[in-house]
């Protein structure tokens, strides 16, 4: 079958010359294949424990297809990659490997030092546009850090997202992967369904542009793993920003911006704002303030099912220089907002709306029902350590609490001899 | 039937001078009545309704057994008091008053200007000993602010504790009470099962004294409804404290202490040391270090189901007068603890306990399955005024984000226009 | 004489037609006139006296010639210009009124409305470049905000600002302005020299271009009243900031940006980013750190006499997204830099070069003897109100330290009645 | 001579046994002599020179007078000491050694196993009351952490304070102590008028008693180098507390309490409740709020010439409970302070008094100008490593601005290269 990639932005090659005059060059190692010709995608069932705050990974059907992404333009990721898919081919015959089509481009000629234990078999990599990825995946993997993550979930975007395995290479990451040394061991246990994993929610984002009607189909819906934030950008004048919560008017802040965090964000700009540190396992959603113009703009932690609606206001002096506000959605940035124009946040499941309060695009009764149905599907299921990654992650990555060198750190060990004698 | 109080601190009266000396002069406008003549306590249903945050309170029996209590030592509370029983008796026959023997003797002489409408029926007061009293209670009723509230809590300690409903003479509260100006119109929706309730957790602390054996059954078991905090108080010595979570070392803080709060008490102390606002509908427990001396100890919001454990430390060379911390639950002083002394603060309900970290008083099975039992009717159910009380409370009593003065002030209505001209 | 003004941007015309064509019409109200037909500014005296944390302002020579600015577009400043220019010329005729040539162009012909008093007498308005007024300038009175103030400050650049008198219409301003309805009072004291002045500092800043040589006397220099800050803007990664202080290494910060303020920028950006509040009087450079990665960037305070330098880093995996860092002075943008840019930030005066840290365009020695020369001229004399303008300006315009409403406001009569009896 | 020291708190011996008894038994090591057999203490001079931070500290008569203190009750200090002692009777035969007696006593016996070279000559101890020591001290030695230093200071009380040299032992301290294995190089640098200094400002504050005539002599003045502050201490209820500063009223707090600091103490309680990191060499006052009832009460940093004063004040409705503030100075307890209480803090010397604000103990004239004399003796005069001990202190020791430990840490050499390349 002969593939049909569309042309990417900031790609090197067409569809056409793409399998055509590249791969050849490859092909006795490396042989690409349409993501089409795979079965869809599967959901396995995520099974809660008593005396656990972690959820098991079960595979009710066999695990097949696996999507691997990485850090753009780095040598080791992308050695690990050429290693990882190398490790799953001959350990796992039946495993489909997944890649973007960039992706495969870049690594295709490193497998000429990794064939196959059969040095007949090429390796085989499915690819496809992402949406045809997006229908096919089993299993996530990502080789990066944080920002991999990141993009890799933001491919998926208002659709579900399967279980994420995440790797890092030498650097260490606060959405807590697992050290590529280690992917034996893990990989095994996932496939055999004996993985455990930590449950992190997204929110999602409206974009409901001034005069548009309200229940108006176009408006943008996006998806939030960290946060999704307005901010001044360039401007010289603050953004002047109101605030309702469940249709009641909060505040009106003038400020750099203001930012919208899972748990799993509280960690990310937030905390850089002055947020607190919340852990995933609250189900919540952050609203923190970037340099507000007030001594009083404490940072809130609002409920799950909050429905906050923000719109870009304008002081009558400043003129047309405050009109633009930036959005950004997990550090990606996207279009540009005006005067009048408005975000509507909410957790990816689960808002109640309050009278006089809906959002606009579920006023259709319809669309309300399709998300209900899907809560149990929504959030991402991220392949977890222990069951205290968490606090681990405050101490080894934040440097949390780290105490004043004033005198010589003792050891927990010590502190436990410190009360017994 | 002769009434017998047990002499408590504080009261200058004793049990047998009473009934018989003090309350002989009112009898003729007042009569005392042992609390026990009551039947014991209903409880109500709480509602789960589509688009509300709240809960519908509805009595499946009727309520009858009203207990009030107020600030102590102010007129108007007093006069207020007696007013509203005077207006319960008058209106609701069927209703029967409680307090408590100190405030039936306070007020019992003002009953004099106010009385029934029948004037040879006496007012009659139920009380009894506190345990008593919780024992018949189906709503409660405070008249002050929100130390009243508190304290009328505490007095359930561990026990489930019926509905709250807070009234406010003149001053404002953050646990939002109703004004006392509309005490019938809000009296007359909860008997007649029209309430809203909004629902607030309560945090559980047990005390384990150094050395004590796991199993003890001594161990002291409080319940917060705000916050408990362990502090340095009157020492000039940093306090030390060994943090666990789950079993896990969380960190060691010198600091003047650290704060364990509900959502509710999020606008109280942790408030004041640095922390962010939480909705009452967040399940979590909030951990506030109180003057850490450290740069990087970020307030943390912990799982509802967290297990937190507190161990008093040392520094060597500090001696003896590091050898105190106070602990205070809900701004009340408890036990002073020493060094090697532990606390374990759970929330009232639901709490996995990891391996290892289990609350030494719950090792005993029997206590688990009665705990799960009791899950559904933790926490606190206060009345509510709108489902965004909240939110308003925050605007009109912390003056959140209040602006700088620098412009004029502008309305929402302005705002409003703002946008559409 | 015939007016050449340059065409300025921003400007709807040129040199040429303006005095030609536009001011013909009002002529009979107006007359414009070379700002080089007076003679050069002449310096007051800021005397210090006991008991006061002050300067008085006398004036040596009399006080001529005044500059009087105001806010962009907007009606009211506009009206109380002409009224304040009617006033002067009316009261004292030995008083020059200098504007700025698109000023004079706006208000023209409103002095229509304003004729002089006698009547064949129009209004004589001096102008010229910028540069010109700046040497002939006695006094700069600001019609409008604080932004009003900072813009007409920096019209001055590098060299000395004259005493500043501030007035603000309706709105209020941390700057302290003095209310417009004040004008006759606080101008009459002003020219008679029974006036008092807070001085305030200012920071300079050198930008020194990657590679560019040392002694290079190309680096620009500017000058900030409030505050100059580095920021990421609209790039979605944040910036790498090397800093140092007196040639030593302070810190790599990862962050949105950093703030280095004067103590009256204490309460503009700074205080946003979490900066505490200082005193106009207390000598010293603030550095507030923009939304950092890191828990433990507390605010620094410096000593005045610090020598600080900044460097933009990278980050060898961001590649050139991370390359720009906007430099903003006062609110107003300036050159974006660049990997490997610097800047110098000092006080306007009397920094102590230690080893190895002298200011690149200051090598020179003769530039370094005349800025010890210009010590007492340096910084900006304020008019001001009150000794206490600043504690009131807290409390009146920030709303410091408000209190919860949770108790009826209490005033400070009633505070001191609390304690007397 | 017979020597007598009065019986001191905490001593275990009289002023009569001590030299009689204990040292009787150490007599061939150790010899007790009157500190008045000393001369006078002499001063000398700090003198500014250019390029530098510090100043040079010039003996213009010899030094000879060495005040060593230590801290309390540890192994390593003590034999510090010895061997500090012994090195100077070995190498500086003209230098007296002068100890409180309780530390005579402590280390009296520990001379035998580091008796003189010249078996024959014992070692000479200087000891006396505090208050002879004081007038006799030349130069004060510290052998401990920040505590000892503050502990030896307070000693001074209101006098003028000798130059510090202050030593750690294995632990650290951010008064900046030099490591004791440098103790030679240093002391001969000191000796040799070779060493610089950095000027320390402290903090005076006045207790007047509710109701105390205003001229009243009897008013308590104490001293502090790292901070003063009130607080609750045991008490549950809030402190409240009004302020004022140079005679205008600031505000009124419900908090904790409230700190006042020197820039050395910026780095104690003050950042704890959540100051800025101030450098000694910007002269203020730090005023910071210990978890106060407020969202808008950000730290002040006051002008070294403030005049404050705080009242401790009363809520109606809370009775005697509230009646009790704590003081404490340096971290250690004074008197408690009770409604209507007052304390005036100012700086050491310069204070600007306004109308209204005199400080009750110097409206006698005399007073005033005997300050006004003793200014350039004043604050504390720390010798110093390197001109950027400051900066260092701030990475080394609080651990400031530590990054997220994502990526691996990069040392300056790195950032330097970083750039060149
Ligand atoms: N001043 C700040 O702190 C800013 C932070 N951001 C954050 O960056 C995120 C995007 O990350 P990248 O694409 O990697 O951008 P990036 O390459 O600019 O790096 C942002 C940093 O944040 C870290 N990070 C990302 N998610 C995190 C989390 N959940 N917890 C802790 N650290 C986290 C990354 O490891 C990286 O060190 C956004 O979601 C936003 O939260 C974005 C702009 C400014
Ligand atoms: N520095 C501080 O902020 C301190 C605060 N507290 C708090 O006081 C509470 C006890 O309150 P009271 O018995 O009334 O003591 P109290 O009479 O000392 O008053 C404490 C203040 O906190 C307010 N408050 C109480 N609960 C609140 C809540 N949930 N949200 C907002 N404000 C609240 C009260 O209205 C009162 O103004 C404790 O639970 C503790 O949180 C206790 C000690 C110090
Ligand atoms: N997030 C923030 O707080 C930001 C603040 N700024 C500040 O804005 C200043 C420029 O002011 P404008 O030209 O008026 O810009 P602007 O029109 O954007 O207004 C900034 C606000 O800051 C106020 N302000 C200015 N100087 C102040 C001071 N010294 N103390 C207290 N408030 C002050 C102004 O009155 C105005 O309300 C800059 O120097 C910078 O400090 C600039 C960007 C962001
Ligand atoms: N929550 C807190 O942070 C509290 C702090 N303190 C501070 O303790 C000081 C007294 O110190 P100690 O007698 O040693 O008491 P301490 O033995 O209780 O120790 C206080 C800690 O603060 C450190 N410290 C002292 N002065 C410092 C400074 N200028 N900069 C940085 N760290 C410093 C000490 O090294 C020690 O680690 C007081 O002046 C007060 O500032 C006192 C009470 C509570």
């Amino acid at each position: 079958m002969l593939l049909r990639v569309p042309l990417r932005l900031g790609r090197f090659y067409t569809s056409l010359e793409y399998p055509a005059i590249r791969i050849r060059d490859y092909s006795k190692y490396v042989s690409l294949k349409s993501v089409q010709d795979l079965r869809l995608a599967t959901s396995p069932d995520f099974v809660t424990s008593a005396n656990s705050k972690l959820q098991s990974l079960i595979w009710q059907k066999p695990m097949q297809n696996v999507f691997i992404t990485k850090k753009p333009w780095t040598e080791t990721t992308r050695s690990s990659m050429v290693h990882f898919i190398s490790y799953l081919h001959d350990s796992f015959p039946e495993i489909n490997v997944i890649v973007q089509p960039d992706v495969a481009d870049e690594i295709a000629q490193d497998f000429r030092s990794t064939p196959r234990q059969d040095p007949h078999q090429p390796h085989i990599l499915y690819t496809g546009t992402d949406e045809e990825i997006v229908s096919r995946t089993d299993l996530l993997v990502t080789l990066g850090g944080d920002g991999t993550i990141l993009r890799a979930v933001s491919i998926f975007g208002n659709r579900q997202v399967p279980p994420v395995l995440a790797f890092s290479l030498g650097t260490l990451g606060f959405l807590l992967p697992f050290d590529y040394q280690e992917h034996r061991r893990v990989f095994e246990k996932v496939i055999s369904s004996r993985a455990k994993c930590l449950h992190r929610t997204r929110l999602e984002c409206h974009i409901i542009r001034n005069g548009q009607s309200e229940d108006c189909s176009l408006a943008t819906s996006l998806h939030a793993m960290n946060d999704l934030f307005l901010h001044r950008g360039n401007s010289p004048h603050l953004a002047n920003l109101d605030i309702f919560i469940d249709g009641d008017f909060l505040t009106r802040t003038s400020a750099d911006g203001v930012a919208f965090s899972t748990p799993t964000g509280s960690t990310a700009y937030s905390l850089s704002a002055g947020g607190s540190i919340v852990s995933p396992l609250v189900p919540s959603i952050l609203l923190t303030p970037i340099c507000p113009r007030s001594l009083s703009f404490r940072p809130l932690i609002l409920p799950h099912s909050s429905h906050i609606r923000v719109r870009v206001g304008s002081k009558a002096t400043q003129g047309p220089a405050n009109a633009m506000v930036k959005l950004s959605v997990d550090g990606i940035p996207q279009e540009d907002l005006r005067i009048g124009d408005e975000i509507h946040v909410v957790n990816e499941v689960g808002t109640i709306y309050l009278n006089g309060s809906q959002l606009p695009s579920t006023s259709n009764k319809r669309q309300v029902s399709e998300r209900r149905k899907s809560i149990k599907n929504s959030g991402i299921y991220c392949i977890a350590k222990t069951e205290n990654d968490w606090t681990r992650g405050l101490n080894e990555l934040l440097g949390f609490n780290s105490s004043f060198r004033l005198t010589k750190p003792q050891k927990e060990e010590e502190l436990e001899r410190d009360l017994t004698d």
